[in-house]
């Protein structure tokens, strides 16, 4: 499906915000058609933003292949067993799992994150020096039983993550995958077109290392979390490690940080070889030593991440995609009912589409100028592109940037040259 | 991730079959790395499986997409409410759910079909006939509590779907999407390579409708299913509609079929306007009346169908993926350790990879010639491509259909125009 007639995209949009949901991202993707709430933090992704979570998705997907990192689908069903080696299915010690049953009367976790049946599973594959080291990723739905959930896509109980495990002989080796993979996160976040405003910010390690841990955090009001930024140094800290301490451990100067409030939108983690110790996993060195295995976490919300580019890519008349992860290229509307009109349009979608580029076309009848051009400012599609009589007398169509104010007749040609500069 | 080096692919291969699988698929499958057993009917896709699983998904997508199916991600999460309107909450009436609690207590499902979120959710879209036809599709996990699960990937407690549902005005613009989402699936089948012993065949409507529902049924000798099959005409009628009184309405001569077993791989339903009633979607025809939606759905199961090419397209010596679903389309291997022909295979690899072939490239040291042939087997990638000492000398490489017994020395323009037009 590169294109679509909207006469004959099934959803629509609405004028008025539904009234049970808080969070500005969640308001605009249900307005536009996005998204569907099927209950409170448990969103349904529609055409729409099904296309946007693909590209999300694909970019985040490249970059981790990029990193050597092995594409997997692990299961949504959880054994207790393994959860029980490493204390963490007790709800006394994680207090947000949803569990369910077997018939048989078996209790079993509906996955909330997946360290111990990945590493579970590499038992079967890892048990030399040579087997390491080795990075596996999956993008799937992750489930946390939330007591509240008021933030739209930002926080849900069922979403849709980027997790990938590293495991390495040795903590040299760990480092240098645990930079690798901060890298591609940058990258990740500047194709996303969030790279100028995301900050690497150290947090707490919490329980598992005495080291940091870090976070990616993007600059933006609606924010939950405060960092405090070095915007010289491009680095950032956590409110929860901001101490004179740490500062210092870091090299950061108090006078230079300005706090600013972000949303976290990846976290990487060093495991140390908690998990592999407690899930029996070791590896034989090349002199026949039993050595624990070094790994790391690393997360990005890809449902997380879509509602934030909704909170900071957007106006008061809607969404404003970055061309990276617009579910469309070009919003071609057509106005009137002159049957020329239209068959120029038809024509030129026939056109567009055969390039290769991304149209969503407003084909419908009986919907007025001002309609149409209040829907594309909702949808948010980077270009809108206008068929009318007057452009058509004019020598051509309206092309307008989702971004800009006025738009421009342009001919066929350079219409073609314009979106093949930009596509 | 379009090539791989088999010395960074974490898996391996294994000899035996695990002791508590009873199911060739399955056996084959885990033997081969494909995928890991989680817990009885629950599996996970390690790397290669991955790659097999995505590759059946799109052609299901191009498919649905080509009759104007519309893509969706529905929720894993589900509220008791809209399945109480249709009567399918209580376990006493649908015997399978996998059910969980919200802190507040409330109860929810773990998806186990989407009917009724999709139904209900199109509330909010369709009202007028102008509105419809429409066909919606997703492609992603469902959960069934079975009592027993011992087939492998064939019949899981978790496994991957693609469900259409379609929404039509009338019976007869209901049956013509019927027919043409029919006709996909036959295409589906073919791509998959399994469309000559696929048949469309008759089977119970069930509660829904006194029409017939209609199974695509694969022949193997391991199905569950029993078929009657006019191979003349070209369809079968499912075991439990096979009276007499049934094969005349169908045009059937009793004496003209032959009983079989078979494998159900997809299943197309008319629903009538069950679930629409029942969910209050309703639309408005041209003269302002209010009229029922004539619905249907139609099922291929993902991860069913990966486990039934693993049944049929395999020999002792492993699996033999058609090309349209292999993991990659070229298994190369080099023999032994000397550092020119590793550095012809290298060259090799490359270049096949630039030329956008998907090469699994077998350059483990220290790895004999006996288990990289046995391995390659086992995969079932469809050309094998050996670099030895003896190829160079012979003048290229000796490429091998996985079908075929033996293999014949090409050198390098051959196995490009060999790849490309099969490719």
């Amino acid at each position: 499906m590169r294109d679509m007639k909207q006469s004959h995209l099934f959803t629509k949009t609405r004028k008025e915000a539904p009234a049970d949901e808080q969070a500005r991202n969640a308001e605009l993707l249900i307005r536009g058609g996005f998204i569907h709430k099927e209950m409170a933090g448990v969103y349904a992704f529609l055409p729409l933003g099904f296309r946007v979570i693909e590209k999300i998705k694909n970019i985040i997907r490249e970059e981790m292949n990029a990193v050597g990192g092995q594409e997997v689908y692990m299961t949504t069903l959880q054994p207790r067993d393994i959860w029980e080696k490493t204390d963490r299915w007790d709800d006394s010690k994680v207090d947000n799992w949803f569990k369910t049953k077997l018939k048989s009367g078996e209790e079993l976790g509906v996955g909330l994150t997946h360290e111990e049946p990945i590493v579970d599973a590499l038992s079967e594959y890892v048990s030399s020096y040579r087997d390491l080291p080795i990075s596996i990723y999956q993008i799937q739905n992750k489930f946390r039983n939330e007591l509240r959930a008021k933030s739209g896509i930002l926080r849900g109980r069922e979403f849709i993550m980027k997790d990938m495990y590293s495991f390495a002989r040795t903590e040299e080796e760990h480092l240098k995958i645990y930079e690798e993979v901060a890298q591609a996160y940058h990258r990740v976040y500047k194709r996303l077109g969030i790279g100028h405003i995301t900050y690497r910010t150290h947090a707490d390690g919490g329980i598992f290392t005495k080291k940091f841990s870090h976070e990616f955090q993007t600059l933006s009001g609606v924010g939950e979390d405060t960092i405090y930024l070095d915007e010289e140094k491009n680095i950032a800290v956590n409110k929860e490690i901001y101490t004179d301490e740490n500062l210092a451990k870091l090299g950061l100067d108090k006078e230079k940080l300005v706090e600013r409030r972000s949303i976290e939108v990846g976290n990487i983690f060093p495991l140390e070889s908690k998990y592999t110790d407690a899930l029996n996993v070791y590896y034989t060195d090349e002199n026949g030593e039993k050595k624990s295995i070094i790994s790391g976490c690393y997360g990005i919300g890809v449902s997380r991440t879509m509602g934030v580019l909704a909170e900071i890519f957007s106006d008061d008349n809607g969404l404003i995609w970055p061309e990276s992860v617009a579910p469309f290229q070009v919003h071609l509307l057509v106005l009137g009912e002159d049957d020329t009109i239209r068959a120029e349009a038809e024509k030129l979608y026939t056109e567009l589409t055969e390039k290769g580029i991304e149209v969503l076309f407003d084909d419908r009848p009986d919907v007025s100028a001002g309609e149409k051009f209040a829907d594309a400012d909702l949808i948010g599609i980077p270009y809108r592109v206008v068929a009318s009589k007057r452009s058509i007398a004019d020598g051509g169509y309206e092309v307008k940037k989702r971004t800009e104010e006025n738009g421009k007749i342009v001919a066929l040609d350079e219409l073609l040259n314009l979106l093949k500069a930009n596509g």
